[in-house]
């Protein structure tokens, strides 16, 4: 396989490195990924994160093992193991599916150029998010996000945070309320460290600031990713989406995610067929990342913790995918998007 | 003074004594609260918070300190540094003008007596409060709550949390949802610890959770507590209040605030009027509290940190007070309650 960088994983010396975004903002440190146990634990745990860079992650993995001798069979089983790793995000097993049907094909050969393929496409798709997304915004708006869609959750500059990202640099002024994201703080910590590191002007809020703002007229649109979009448009992201996506609503305020069509899964018809994974309560209970490791809810309190949401299709402005924006108009069409 | 016990404060041996809410519910510690100065400090760092508790405790202050020789002049220049300590809650500023109208009165012994007789209405508020939305719950209910209207926020049982201890024994099988309410914590620290220690069975949330929860119907009934209520019927809360009262509206759940009359500022005609606290932008960017204290955000990063935000009367389904239940029909009357 060819050596490459993202800003969130790499592949040099025979070996990929996957940015600890568990550890960040406050430490920049790549842990080595040598084999499928080991990203699935850097899965789980949360240091890779990011329905696009889980996904492109695991089918290079795939393909490393294949060059380094894996039987197709094994293979197979390895694959079974990193598509349960996160149940919600769909790009994940999607990407798994393609490095599976190109196993029967001069292997592994095969298996390698299609994951640099999707690596490739994975990094366009990007470009084209933003390209689709950008005429959307406009100089001196003010935009909310949810959770972290910038560069490191994908192979190239981000969903969402890409197409804001791309717009600051073409337009100038564009002001971010970065919604701070419990309980892993995705927002506060990674999209305010990206936006930092961009210098695009942001402030940090709680999530429950949001409707507050909208009511102040100081949000003029909301944008944001998606792990799972459903065939007829309805979609998965991270807990928190769907408030925002009522919110946006009452308030007459466009409301619009952002994702490739690698999220799309047309085996989905509606939102309720989406998984949606239930993690540990003592995140909820305290807070718990590499710089910042406390609890303060009682012992003996239980909590709750899901870790997405579905927004119904009928909240939503828009689909920016890398294909094209769509509307509620384009979802009545059959084909809307390729598959479905 | 006559020395009295309450869950949240206490006065014994010629000392008010104040349960340091900031180090719960990991640790119960009392502060000794000598003059003003001291009780500013405390109600500035959210020692003691609550509008009923903070609104009773600054009266009895003032009363010891007339106690202990304080000239009237003085006294009323002590009073001007405890109402600007928290702006948003109104009860602070009318229970500080009700102490300052009895000076010219038997100077200081009316002072003291007015003081003892807002404690004891404050504590009666709480029966009356309960007694007027009890026969909103029904056994089997569950109810959403915000922030901490508990016992030690009041002089008495609590509002909100009081209504529903109270159900709770009546009925048994009340189950509570806790907002975390960040940034401060509240519910996940305070709330979450009163319901334990009642035996009410509960779940932490995070404040973007309530959403997902009302869309799967697992929210019967929201209710909350109040800082000020204006005039019309619009009130201010904590911040995320106005977000949920949103989500009820979208999804056709009552809901209900409940405070003692001492909250209604009759010269606010509408919540527009009311002044919002903002705090510091690092209390958004980490938690603060004495068990948990960390920074998780970019040092770079600004936030914004308001502390309330208003609910406009529209979403309310009704104002539980102790001195009635009222709905929207009867504010449209002159006198829905006294002075408005």
């Amino acid at each position: 396989m060819k050596e490459f960088t993202t800003p969130g994983f790499r592949y040099d010396n025979g070996q990929l490195f996957i940015l600890d975004q568990t550890l960040l903002p406050h430490r920049q440190e790549w842990l080595a990924c040598c084999d499928v146990d080991s990203l699935v634990a850097i899965i789980k745990r949360l240091a890779i994160r990011g329905a696009p860079a889980i996904g492109i992650t695991a089918a290079i993995m795939l393909a490393l093992e294949a060059e380094r001798g894996r039987s197709p069979d094994s293979l197979r089983r390895e694959a079974k193991k990193l598509i349960s790793s996160r149940p919600t995000a769909i790009n994940l097993r999607n990407n798994i599916s393609t490095i599976l049907e190109a196993i029967d094909e001069d292997y592994p050969e095969h298996v390698i150029r299609v994951a640099e393929k999707l690596l490739e496409e994975e990094r366009n798709s990007c470009l084209n998010i933003a390209q689709n997304g950008v005429p959307l915004l406009r100089k001196g708006m003010k935009i909310l996000t949810h959770c972290h869609t910038g560069a490191i959750a994908t192979a190239g500059r981000g969903t969402a945070l890409g197409i804001i990202a791309t717009a600051h640099e073409e337009y100038g002024d564009i002001f971010v309320w970065v919604d701070e994201t419990r309980p892993l703080l995705q927002g506060g910590r990674l999209t305010a460290w990206e936006c930092s590191e961009l210098a695009i002007p942001h402030r940090i809020i709680c999530d429950n600031m949001a409707g507050m703002l909208m009511a102040k007229k100081e949000i003029d649109l909301v944008l944001l990713g998606s792990d799972r979009i459903a065939a007829n448009g309805d979609f998965a992201n991270k807990i928190g989406t769907y408030s925002l996506a009522v919110l946006a609503k009452h308030h007459n305020i466009p409301f619009y995610v952002a994702a490739p069509e690698s999220t799309v899964d047309p085996t989905c018809p509606t939102g309720a067929a989406i998984p949606i994974e239930e993690r540990p309560p003592e995140e909820v209970k305290g807070v718990m990342t590499a710089s910042a490791n406390c609890m303060w809810a009682p012992d003996e309190s239980p909590a709750f913790n899901p870790a997405f949401d579905i927004t119904p299709r009928e909240l939503v402005t828009g689909w920016i995918l890398d294909t094209g924006l769509f509307t509620g108009q384009d979802l009545k069409r059959s084909n809307w998007w390729k598959g479905c």
